[in-house]
């Protein structure tokens, strides 16, 4: 298996719009903002990455300086295709995200999840990964689908 | 005295960006951004409501609904000219923009603040105006600085 990250480009989009809608995860709302994000960050706004596993895009992160902030970052969205699950994809990608945003003086990543029993997966992946949850909105997506905050302070970037 | 909260229109600009930067408590970024949605709000995003005394502008709110979010909405800006403060002007034009909301069908308005030491009064204010505090997250804005999140579950609106 070989996998490769690298910076998205515009020929990725229709790989990953087809990902967010096989994903399952993501009402039609949810895929249309996704690929909002998406394009603005071939503007510049926002940067994804995406994980090519033998040539065939599998998964992508989007992440996003938060505005009014000196250096918080935003992890705004995070998918694997269903065919490639379990294969650390989305843990290579948000390291990969992670160390991009050090780089550039961030020192720390904020998400905002569902609080759903069927979020339980990504939930654990955060905290897995080092995200501690920092609050919690009732009803914040819809009735019975809270807002859960994490936040991981990333690895000072050593001097160069 | 005479108090009329109404809509912004685009003569308030000039007025309420005074007010941003002789209040004190924003930076020159905070100021922008501030605009910025005021602009957007001229365009139909957000919704800004002032209140006039005597026929002078002396406070605004700016709220918007929450993206990806069916009920939700943000308080994204509350200012009240230092001349013109503990005179209920907030309190006003946040219940005013509670019963906006709640007739648009929201159910809730979300504000982030700052933990800061200075900033314990915008903190006691939202308290006294029914808002549970729902997170922090450290150092978000920059060192020292954390966000803390609110959330106001606004009153039913009676069927007409």
């Amino acid at each position: 298996m070989d996998v490769i990250i690298r910076d998205a480009v515009r020929d990725d989009r229709e790989p990953l719009r087809g990902m967010l809608v096989e994903c399952g995860a993501f009402s039609d709302e949810e895929v249309r903002v996704a690929l909002e994000l998406l394009d603005a960050g071939f503007e510049g706004d926002y940067t994804t990455f995406v994980a090519a596993v033998d040539g065939i895009v599998r998964a992508y992160i989007c992440v996003g300086q938060t505005p009014l902030t000196r250096a918080t970052w935003h992890l705004y969205w995070l998918c694997t295709h269903p065919a490639a699950q379990r294969q650390g994809l989305a843990r290579m990608l948000e390291r990969h995200a992670g160390r991009y945003v050090a780089d550039r003086g961030g020192e720390r990543l904020v998400v905002e999840t569902s609080g759903r029993p069927d979020y339980e997966r990504p939930r654990q992946f955060y905290e897995r990964a080092g995200y501690q949850p920092a609050g919690r909105i009732a009803d914040y997506y819809k009735r019975g689908d809270d807002c859960v905050f994490y936040c991981r302070v990333l690895d000072r970037v050593r001097a160069s």
